[in-house]
C-alpha cells in the first residue's frame, strides 16, 4: 500500500499548533502569569438566545417518534436554504436552493471543494494567507503560486498581465490581514477569471463584519461572478458557531467548465462523501438568520468591533502601521521590532499577550503580526495596556 | 480550469436516488396507495432519553459565556473518546485517545480517509457492496477490483492466492447482505493484509446488532489487526443518529506504511480539512455510551431485530433463500422471480412495498433483494403480509 506522498511535502507543523505549544511552554514555566490569547480566531460570546431556543426545540423533536428527523437532504433543509436566500437578498443577490450547499463548516468546504478540480490546475493564493488554502492543495499535489499582498497594495493584490492561474483564492474581509476588497477590486478578479476560464474560490467567512455600504458582502454583488465564482460562508464568526459547526457553499448554476456544471460535480461529491448537517444545528443556524436572531448577533458583532477599535486606538497611539481593525475582526500591524516570531516571543514573555506571527501566514507576512477582536473587552483592554507598557 | 475528470467515470445515478425517483413516480400515479419503505437504511426510532437530555444540557451551556464551547479538539472531546474506549474495552479491545478520531459520520470518513492513500493503489471491494466504497475510489482515479460475495461463500469472500490488493474493504455485519464474519474469517484477511502490506478499511457501522459471543464487533478482536486495519464506526444505526451526525475512525498507532504512521497522516488531513464535531452532538453521543444510554438503545436494537425476525419468518414461510435477518438489520434474499430491478417494480406496484434491488450493489447482487429492519413493527408486518399475498 502506498501512502499519498504529497502529504510529506507539507511543512512539519501547523501554525496554530506551534503557537499553542509556545504558549503552553511559557505557562508551564510561569504558572503565576496569566496569558491573554488574542491569537487564534475563536469567539467568546455564547450562542444567541434565538439559536439556543431553536436548538433546544429541535433536540426535543429528535426525542419523539413524530418529530424525529433521520437522514436530511444532502444540500441542507429547505428552511435553512431559504433563510440563506433571504440573507443574500439583503445584498441584492438572488440564489436558488439548488445552488446552496449547507455543510459542517467553511473549513471542510474549503478543503473538500478541491475534490472536483484536476490536480494539474495552477493555484493562486494571496500571500499572506490562511494556511489551509495552501496545505489542502499541496496534499493533492497541486502547484501553488502566490499573489503578493503588501503594504504597497494595502494587502489587496489585483491581477496583472503576468498573473497565470486556474484557481484563485480570495478572502474578504481578509484573514489574516483584515483588508477588505471594494467592488472594483472584486470586479478586476471576476473579469480576469472570466477571460481565463479560471475559477475564484471566495471565502466570505467574515462578511458579517462589513457595515460600510460601498463594500461588498458577497462576490455575487459583482456582475459576472455567477459564471466564475464559488462562495464559501460560515456561521462560526457570524454567530459563534465555532463549536456548533455550520457553514455553506454556493455554486451558481451558470458556473460550468469543460461543459460540466460545477454544481453537479459538487453535489456528487457531497452526496457521496458527506451525509448532511445535524438537524439540530441547521435549526440553530436558521434561527440566527431570523429577524430576532439577527438583532441578537449584531450586538455581538458590535461587541467584537469595539475590541477592534480598542486595538486600533492603541496601535495609533504607539504610531504602529496597521490595516484592518474596522470592517473586520482582525488587526494586522507591522512589528515595532524584530521579525514576527521574535516579536511573538517578546510579546508573550514581556506582556503575556499571545497573537499570531505574520510569518506563519506566508513570506509577505514576515515583519507583521495579527491580533483578533474575539476576546472580552476586559482582556482586550488589558492586553493593549500591557502591550504599550512592554514595548 | 480543468475539472476532475474521474467524476465523469462515475455511473450516472446513485442507487438510492433512482429508487426514490421510482417510488415518487409510482406515488404520483397512485395517490391512494400507501407505499411502505423498507429500502434505504434510515432509522425510525427517536433519540434515546439519555442523548436528548445531554444534548439539551449542552445547548443550554452553549448559550452561556461560562459554559460556551468554541473550536473543539480535532480528534474529538476526551469525554467522548474515553466513552468509546470503554465501549471497545467491553470487546476486549484497548484503544488510546490518539487513535480515535470523532467525525460527523462514517460516510464522511469512508470517503475522506482515501485522501491519505496514493492514487495507484489497487482497491478490492466485495461485490455486492455499499456503492460509496466504489464511487469514492473512482473519483480519485483508483482501479477497483471485486471479491465475489455469493450464495456459495455465504456472501463472505475470503482471500485466495489470486487476490491482489493494496486496500481491502470489509463490512461486517455487511451492508447490503447482512452476512457477518466470524473471527476466523477476519483473521484470514488480517493475515493476508499483513503479508502483503495491504490496509483493511473495516466498516463497523452495524456492530451493535451483533449479540452472538462467537462473532466479533471489532476487527481489533483479531490478533495482528492493529498493524493493518482502520476501523470506521457510527452512531447512526446504533443510536438513531442518521440526522444528528456522529461517527468515528480508529487508526492504531502501530499502523505504518512506507515508514509513516497512518494515524499522523489522518490527523493532518482532519486538522486541515475538518474542524471537529458539534459539542452538542458529541455530548449526545457520549450519553448513548453511558450505562443508561446503552440500556435505552438496546431496547431499540431489540425492536429492529424483531422486525428482522418478522421478515425472516415470512421468507422462510415462502421458501425464499436469504442471509442476514439476525445479527444484522438487513435481510438479503434471492428474488422469487425476475431480475432485481424487475422484482423491485413488481413488489412496488403489486404490494406497495419498496426495497432495494440487489443489482444496485454490484454484479453479484443481480437476482437478490435487500430489505431493512428499521421500520415500525406495524409497517414491517403489513409489508410482509402484502409480499406473501402478492407473490
Amino acid at each position: 500500500m502506498n501512502i499519498n506522498r504529497h502529504y510529506l511535502d507539507l511543512q512539519d507543523s501547523y501554525l496554530f499548533a506551534t503557537v499553542a505549544e509556545k504558549i503552553a511552554a511559557y505557562e508551564a514555566q510561569n504558572p503565576d502569569q496569566r496569558v491573554i490569547r488574542l491569537g487564534i480566531g475563536d469567539v467568546t460570546r455564547p450562542l444567541c438566545r434565538a439559536a439556543v431556543e431553536a436548538m433546544e426545540q429541535a433536540v426535543r423533536e429528535q426525542g419523539t417518534a413524530a418529530g424525529f428527523h433521520g437522514y436530511g437532504p444532502y444540500q441542507g433543509y429547505d428552511f435553512l436554504q431559504d433563510a440563506l436566500r433571504q440573507h443574500y437578498a439583503a445584498f441584492g443577490v438572488t440564489l436558488e436552493r439548488d445552488e446552496i450547499f449547507v455543510s459542517d463548516g467553511a473549513k471542510s468546504d474549503v478543503g473538500n471543494i478541491l475534490d472536483i478540480f484536476a490536480a494539474d490546475n495552477r493555484v493562486l493564493v494571496p500571500d499572506p494567507v490562511y494556511p489551509v488554502y495552501v496545505d489542502t492543495n499541496i496534499m493533492a499535489g497541486r502547484r501553488v503560486f502566490y499573489a503578493d499582498a503588501t503594504a504597497e497594495n494595502g494587502f489587496l493584490p489585483l491581477p496583472d498581465e503576468k498573473t497565470d492561474a486556474d484557481i484563485v483564492y480570495l478572502c474578504s474581509p481578509n484573514n489574516p490581514t483584515g483588508a477588505v476588497y471594494d467592488r472594483a477590486g472584486l470586479k478586476a478578479w471576476v473579469d480576469y477569471a472570466r477571460a481565463r476560464d479560471a475559477v475564484i474560490l471566495f471565502d466570505a467567512a467574515y462578511e458579517c463584519f462589513v457595515t460600510r455600504p460601498e463594500l461588498p458582502h458577497s462576490i455575487y454583488e459583482v456582475e459576472g461572478a455567477r459564471e466564475c465564482a464559488i462562495e464559501i460562508g460560515s456561521f462560526s464568526k457570524t454567530a459563534g458557531f465555532t463549536g456548533t459547526r455550520c457553514g455553506y457553499t454556493v455554486v451558481p448554476l451558470e458556473l460550468k467548465r469543460g461543459g460540466v456544471r460545477l454544481r453537479d460535480l459538487w453535489l456528487r461529491r457531497q452526496s457521496t462523501k458527506f451525509n448532511g448537517v445535524s438537524y439540530v444545528v441547521q435549526r440553530g443556524a436558521a434561527a440566527v438568520l431570523s429577524g430576532e436572531g439577527q438583532r441578537q448577533i449584531r450586538a455581538d458583532h458590535a461587541y467584537y468591533m469595539e475590541n477592534a477599535a480598542i486595538m486600533a486606538d492603541a496601535l495609533r497611539e504607539m504610531g504602529v502601521w496597521f490595516v484592518g481593525g474596522e470592517q473586520s475582526p482582525y488587526v494586522w500591524f507591522r512589528c515595532p521590532e524584530g521579525d514576527s516570531w521574535a516579536f511573538f516571543d517578546r510579546l508573550l514573555t514581556r506582556a503575556q499577550v499571545a497573537g499570531t506571527p505574520g510569518a506563519g501566514f506566508g513570506r509577505n507576512g514576515e515583519g507583521y503580526f495579527r491580533l483578533t477582536a474575539f476576546g472580552t473587552h476586559e482582556d482586550t483592554q488589558e492586553a493593549m495596556r500591557r502591550f504599550i507598557k512592554a514595548l
